[in-house]
């Protein structure tokens, strides 16, 4: 089949081979791919990724012994657990240390005509979303899981760093749950278009300190810093942001005004579908580029280029 | 009077003024102070204080407007704000914007005869509690700051790092509350004296990933990195930490591992207070010695030494 692999330079290969059925695993035709910034990192070395890349899609069941499963349009979490330990036993199968990541660790990934995940992690998408905008799923959960880790109010005072993919689909699902952010950003193009969309925009030096909760999607490692200054004390910073780089990290400041810095990656489907299922949420006027998937390391050159924000690879 | 100063280099002065007396405020006449690692962080440069350090004290109220401060022997709360701001009213008066902090920001501290501070900050100490014990009631109560901020019970699996005063304390304090902790170092002298405390201890590099909650008081920036190596997924890190110098941090292990880092600074004295006072805790076996305020510069130095852990002054 087709795919793009880090070897560890992109390079799209004809001949790549189909991904094997496993047992408890289902086979999926990508139909639809997303690029994160967590691809453009690992195309830097981070996690020392070899392989397919990619974890955001939309596919369909072609492959699978679920007959609940097969030809269904589906989305899918990216984390594969053993099953049996502790964590996988709590749900967490995301925290299972024999877990393989779809596209990210020891299995490849959606940017590859055909991929297999296991039955459980596929979850069938309602005919009333697209393909294009359940590209999104994986992202939405993730900003979803911020709710879960911090209290978020109508009253809350948020800031959301970066004006790039994640920071446009936080401020998007913030504003949908009632709890609008202002998002800052540097690219002045970029922040004009969010604010065409109705978001509350400010060139991020502009910002003033004070939040309650500071969400850091500047994919920076110099971002926390900026959190840690423009917090409230006693405030929160949400960390979306996995950098292969580290940063120093002002550790007094944190320490003295007695923050809460929350490291935050996945979420659970259920609640970004539902958000798109019933219209709250549409993610559509982000996607900046489709690329057939033959172009892809044009297409990865393009994602981390302002003023685009998504581009999704077509299989 | 006589007070040690950081000018920047420390040096003691005989004839430094004394504390002039303001509204709301009482003098205290200081017996006994103890020196911490913040004080040593001062010395090397952090927060470019300059006057005298000193922030815990027992001393005696020798000069106020308040009936009953007047001769007591207190300990006192080193933060002291504004009084009108939003922080002051909620009792936060730690993270007024405009305070002055004992010994720290912008007002002389404990290491002289006399300090001042206002009135409400002060709390009379129970007879019962020596002035050795009383000593240690505000990094006492900054150790009870931790259980406000995250949950701790006979089942959590805590971590301690760092095998000095404060580390030391920590686990003492967890203990004498039903949450015994693994405490880790790198000094085996000191480690053995804190076993024979009936602590658990254990050379820092022999600690195994896993914990639910661990507590950064290595007093250096890289403790942090530590700390998210061997806290488990969703897991706590509380950093105690007020390091001059930043440190690279791994940013992305706490982003995939969902981590909370915790910045922690003081706490409130009442529990401190309390649990002097019922014998839950005796910090003195931690006191290595007591030199006279004239001798202050050669305290510092021997506080930063191993395996010393708490270095008093007399004033």
């Amino acid at each position: 089949m087709r795919a793009l692999l880090f070897d560890p330079q992109p390079i799209v290969r004809r001949d790549h081979p189909d991904p094997a059925p496993a047992v408890g695993e289902s086979i999926v035709r990508v139909r639809l791919a997303g690029i994160c910034g967590t691809d453009l990192e690992l195309a830097r070395g981070y996690m020392s990724f070899r392989g397919v890349p990619g974890h955001e899609f939309v596919g369909e069941v072609v492959d699978t012994r679920s007959h609940s499963l097969m030809g269904k349009r589906v989305v899918g979490e990216i984390n594969a657990g053993c099953g049996r330990c502790a964590r996988c036993r709590e749900d967490l199968a995301r925290h299972c240390p024999d877990r393989t990541v779809l596209g990210i660790l020891g299995r490849d990934g959606a940017f590859a005509e055909y991929l297999r995940l296991p039955d459980e992690n596929l979850v069938a998408l309602p005919d009333s979303i697209g393909d294009e905008a359940g590209v999104f799923v994986e992202p939405i959960a993730a900003i979803y899981e911020i709710f879960g880790q911090t209290g978020l109010g109508p009253g809350t005072k948020i800031a959301v760093l970066g004006d790039g993919r994640l920071g446009a689909l936080a401020a998007i699902v913030l504003r949908a749950e009632g709890s609008a952010a202002v998002l800052g950003g540097h690219h002045r193009d970029k922040l004009d278009r969010l604010a065409g969309l109705g978001l509350e925009v400010q060139l991020e030096d502009h910002l003033r300190p004070g939040f309650d909760v500071v969400i850091d999607c500047t994919g920076r490692s110099a971002g926390l810093n900026r959190a840690l200054t423009l917090v409230r004390p006693c405030g929160t910073v949400i960390l979306k942001s996995t950098a292969a780089a580290g940063t120093a990290l002002k550790l007094a400041q944190a320490v003295v005004n007695e923050i809460t810095i929350q490291g935050s990656r996945c979420g659970r489907f259920a609640p970004a579908i539902a958000a798109l299922a019933a219209g709250k949420i549409d993610p559509r006027p982000l996607i900046s580029a489709i690329f057939p998937l033959d172009q892809a390391p044009a297409a990865l050159d393009a994602a981390g280029r302002p003023p685009n924000f998504k581009v999704l690879l077509k299989p």
